[in-house]
């Protein structure tokens, strides 16, 4: 997707200039994952135009393998982020209808060859949640990848301004999440998307009890055995430029906490999620009998995630490792 | 249209900023016969979001009255513009399909209270070309109008990337012209709109010859004798940095030949149409019985245009007559 | 007036480039008004110049009706604004003797005919700062005005760089606010403008105790029966970066005291007393028999404006509501 | 004086920033020869303010002496420049009435101290042009100059917005300029100034005929026998974006005529005159006995003033020896 | 190599920003040919470190196999450019000593493997410049790549600034040219890279007289028999923002000349050369009977190029073959 | 040394762009002083290119004398600085090699000339860091300055990438700080620097017990009884937005501790030492008798440049004085 957003925490109407950057949910994680030098390719639809070029070079740059990228379709989905602060929250405007994407048909992938030599499928819910044709490539997809022994993780991310194809999210996320291996959500997710209540929390307390999403993710796991590993974000928001960031994980056999992060001026909080993501594949990958530190690793890079403009979390594996030693100083190292 | 273009001559796929104006056809006339010190009401339908209200603000800035503008429908059409220099032809994506305007129906607009104390009504060949509705919204405007005695003029405006709903210009414009008291248009649209084939003319020689027009004016005056005035612009594309500029007018009795501008550095080409048209409206008005200084002055206005960054010409009454009386030195005034 | 300042927190001398908006205390209320839907007229004098088309056509994207402008004189006001942050003070320099509107005369307006129409009359008290004509203009304004049985507000508005015509405050202020239904001001303000000194306090310390503010307001109401309504803001000031913000309001029956909001990160804070002005005279109008809600509505209505660039207040009615419902989280919705 | 001008050759009610520098006729001169090596000291008056002070750092970066600079008064005199392109000329909003500078008294000035181990003074037109007390000025300034054996430069500089005290320039410059021994000035500057009318020509054309103003230089010559050489700029305006650049010497022997040079890009046309002035005194200075040479080394320069951005000559000595010698080409050295 | 580049034609002097890109000879051939659809590999030496990365992401972008690159040494290569127009040159300050590939010894590449599976081999004559260390390493390449019997090109590219280390090109490249399939230079690099003089022609006049370089094809050819293809491109320069275009190309059968291009206004002329041989390349590799094609395209390709910011020709072969076909008009499609 | 950084905390590898300043440990002092209104003098080596001039011009604007610098060598010393943001710590890249200071020899200074009717040297340990001329060079005017009863500082100022030509600190400073008047250091340099280990401390916490540096000081006061005056400046480090400031002062009789200031905003921080440096030698010259008084004007004056851009605290002694009277509160002043 194209992001368009006024520069300086003006408002849109202010705007004699938007800033250009492209992203959204999947690629979000695909960049960071390359960032941590791992090899990943990037499959969706893109028109035949110079914004779909734009988007591909975007993308490319940072390593993500863009070659499965199908072209074609009319536009490129475009959202529009007016980003708050202190008390004036971010907006978003949603323009993606009739994107590429969202026109996409089933017969378009081939997911018997563009699974070849994967060993892992990441996927979120925003996918689904555009068309009922995206639903079926997301189940192709889901169904392939099991059938090829692909480790499958999945963002649940709630959309409530999508879904407007006449399913809701709970028609359809059940049966797909049932394919995968790892499942990570916020506390809202849960319950808009596999229909578990979390128990009531003031989210813009500042102060989010992680202790009470062990029942969540425990309940999760029953309903969905399949899940190797369940993990819950927890943002704290206390205003729009000071949020607090942690998250629990919770692997069939105990629960998992992260330290709570202080993020008291924020650059850019848009794929904090997906950064989240990213670091719990890398981590799981990595440091696999250690889900403490894999959840630490997703933690701590996506806290890294709200200093760096843009929807991408651009940082290394070395930056994050430091963080997760507990140097937030910011010091100058010279 | 929101209109979205890298600056300082960027390509699309270098750009990581786009400079935001609004524009679009009739909003161009509508702003530039504002700035003439005019009374302007302009129409059209805009999504009822902060980018519709930036439109509207955008547009209210220049005092044209925007109170009949309808709120609703789903997304703002856009247009990308990348702009041009020396041999590298600016470029155009259009993102205007599904926009407010695009899916309008004609019950939304009731032209006989829009045109109450109405005297004079402008539209384009753009409009039309959009969808069905829009050509029958444009005939129910006119039969309205005309009822009412307004001077209706046209600008006829051919965009070769619209007119995808299965119906050609020939198949609808005549029609829609023959209710008109002054059509406007360049060398292709007389071919492409209304079917009158222009002599060879090599436009890319910086050498109109302005009376070879002189039979296609007549033919067209033929063809619609409702016309009192037809106009003719004619742009020489030496480079995408260097035009010339010139137009003829036809009154049924005579043709008159302007002036033909150089115009070695442009600033913003866009709106260079829109701008002629805003100066034959203001011209026909107020010189009404000097045609010759009518067209000089939309000549001399939309050169005017050229060196304006954005769709719009923002430009006083005075600053036409003084480029008319041939001052074209640039000369600081102190 | 035009206001200058250099981009992302640069002094002065280091600024190659000033930011450019145009604002000022009455227009900054009328724009807030317009923005939450009311009909606005705002009148003052200006150069007919480009830079007084400028302000003209700043004003008027907003909505706001600047018909009765007058246009004369020889130069707009300027006021250069170098914002601060953390210890640091922003820094203003006025540049704003000999503007159209200081030398306007009183000649120049015609009150019975402005105030045509119109319910509400907003002043400040900048305007008889400046000048003995423009205090005797204020006078017949206000003459008028109450003539008329228009509802009369006031913010004080002292400024100590001002009155420099020979004249202080307390010589020219007491009669003005006697016309008054509704003042507004600060700690300074009440002792400055109507010698009615406030207890000591530190607004450094970032807890300002409202509660000390009452027998302000009491003795504010003994002296000045004829105001319905009056307003005090409460500014705790941590730093340049950091405020925190709320205000009471007295009805001649009992005193009401709004929340403190804490704001940690500031982006603007010009025109935060004018933003109180403005919301108070929305709710005012609108909650009429909740003074509470008005006063509440008026302090999270300027809360939001720190987070604005520029003088002006650019926010919804339902943006201030949703403050007003407690959510400061800044959270995304999406 | 502060000069102000809207960035990309946008409008003034187009801006939305300002770009900041500057300079002025006198300070204009003083830069390029502190540029060409020469110790330079400039004298005027700016107020004891942050734009004050940001004024004399920005002399004072080129190497222009500030220390004789006089602090005080209200405000810096501002200019606000829209920058014109092709047919669309620049426009200029003088503010400067009770500028600094314009308030000043001869009392401030003690130009025996000022003109200590001072071997040359340049003044321009435009000083005593603003009040009787800076016509005082410059004749007290002159009658020590002159009783020091300073040599003594005047550039004519006539500005029709100026002159508003009174008197004309026919009143005061032609004593002004019999203290001179060098006087500069252009075909208007001439009548204006000293009343000697000069022969018609189209400075539009592009083609300006020197030799049509021997007879002018010849006739100044006889009306001012002081002068030792006289020097006038002849500029051809073939647009706001295309000029042609010449001028001539007369050292009341014989006539010297220079290279006409097409600027057929200009960057920065204000300062022309004054890049000419300060090239034609380094020149008389180091050229001793070659007035051609010093003649073209100021036209060299002059014209290589329209590349550069603001109000200063920013090139050395050898760049403009390498324009003498015929090098336009511009091709970069590597 | 980081070029730094003051904006908007400012001086080094005036700068507070410097646009960054990346580029440098070699890499703009292979961002070309990646552009024209090509497979291409890049290899050079960078350090690592976030600029060393940077400088690869850039490349990646546009599509260019980076994985050969060999990270390591202390330092970037940068050259600074300041940007000319009209009479005022470019400039170029160098800083590439002790960069990443200024320090490469022979042993860090294994050009067995990294020709392996490799058809072409393009070098240009600024690496050997820069050290013996680096004239060896390209001799090493060229014998592999003959071994393989690779086709190789080569711009001889003199750069009077570099050749530093003791030896002059004449000693170096000839030896190093005689492995070649296809020399491309300009006037100069004939004499000074081969010595082969050309006869005298006044570059700065604009009208470059191709017939007269056939002399020096023909004289390459004899003394480099195994050249297939000599090309010389033929730069006007009438100023440093307007240049003319255009080359000739001898097949040992026949000369072929290009049509001259004007290039009125110049974005950027850097990378001009480098965008000509790009286009040969492409232009032998597909029209390869034909070339007098060949050189049409090369020609049309890097007349584009003077058009784009930066060092690199981002343009299509579509855009090209539109220039070729004469369509130099810059009218907008739409 | 030229510092570039990537504007609006981009990563190096997002920037397009980098905002450009010159700077460096003594010439912030420098800098800094010249802005409290002390006549300083700069001496070091710089290019004879427009960088080395760009450099020249910038100091010189702050009214910096730069007579003495030598002009000469290769380039220019570079930093790169990546500013960092919460979590995100700032980074450096080096690239001083080869600078023209770093190549310097010791036959090019001339201290006798060089310290005529100076009272106060200023040096920092950075210089002989670079190399061994550098630290000989150092060691000269020591000697020579010593001889001639100048006032000696030092700033001791350990960087751990640079002393890399073989020698360590402690093999040099020592000697080097034996004639020294007064010493300045943070809690690292100490250790690294003279070899005194300060008790471990947590500088991430925020809160710096100042006392625990008392034995600091006095260890190195035994050891270096030339010293009358040993400061260290103690930072707290909770982000790299948000730092403590504070710092002490011995001057062999007592411990003098200054305020801890929280800077909760920063802006820029580096030059933050320099800055404590400049306003510890104003003070212990202005304030003669009152150390405490020194410290608090040193401290002070470095709390106000976090909250500048650049490196150079451009703040003014009035400035300074209200913060050291405990006005924080960023009120602005009108």
């Amino acid at each position: 997707m194209l992001r368009l957003s006024p520069p300086n925490f003006k408002r849109f109407t202010q705007a004699r200039s938007f800033d250009v950057i492209y992203g959204g949910g999947e690629a979000n994680v695909a960049v960071s994952l390359a960032n941590f030098g791992l090899p990943v390719e990037f499959i969706t639809r893109l028109p035949n135009n110079d914004l779909g070029l734009a988007c591909i070079q975007y993308l490319r740059q940072y390593g993500v393998n863009t070659e499965k990228i199908i072209m074609g379709g009319e536009r490129i989905g475009i959202y529009f982020l007016e980003v708050g602060a202190s008390a004036r929250a971010s907006k978003v405007i949603y323009d993606r209808d009739n994107s590429a994407i969202a026109t996409a048909t089933p017969d378009m992938f081939d997911w018997e060859q563009n699974f070849e030599g994967v060993s892992w499928f990441h996927w979120t819910g925003i996918t689904p949640a555009i068309s009922q044709n995206l639903a079926d490539i997301c189940l192709d997809a889901l169904q392939v990848a099991k059938s090829k022994n692909i480790t499958i993780s999945c963002d649940l991310n709630y959309r409530s301004k999508l879904w407007k194809y006449g399913k809701k999210p709970i028609d359809i996320m059940p049966k797909l999440v049932s394919f995968c291996d790892i499942a990570i959500g916020n506390e809202e997710d849960a319950e808009k998307v596999l229909g578990i209540k979390a128990p009531a929390i003031d989210v813009t307390s500042g102060k989010i009890d992680s202790s009470k999403y062990e029942t969540v993710v425990k309940e999760i796991s029953q309903k969905y055995p399949n899940l190797k590993y369940i993990a819950i974000t927890l943002r704290g928001s206390l205003s729009a430029s000071h949020n607090t960031w942690s998250g629990i994980l919770y692997d069939k056999k105990r629960t998992y906490f992260a330290p709570h992060y202080d993020i008291a001026y924020i650059i850019d909080r848009v794929g904090g999620g997906d950064s989240f993501a990213a670091g719990l594949i890398y981590g799981l990958q990595n440091f696999e009998n250690t889900p403490q530190k894999a959840l630490n690793f997703a933690v701590a890079s996506s806290c890294l995630k709200h200093t760096i403009f843009g929807d991408f979390n651009l940082v290394s594996v070395d930056e994050v490792l430091k963080i997760m030693k507990g140097d937030l100083s910011g010091r100058v190292s010279r």
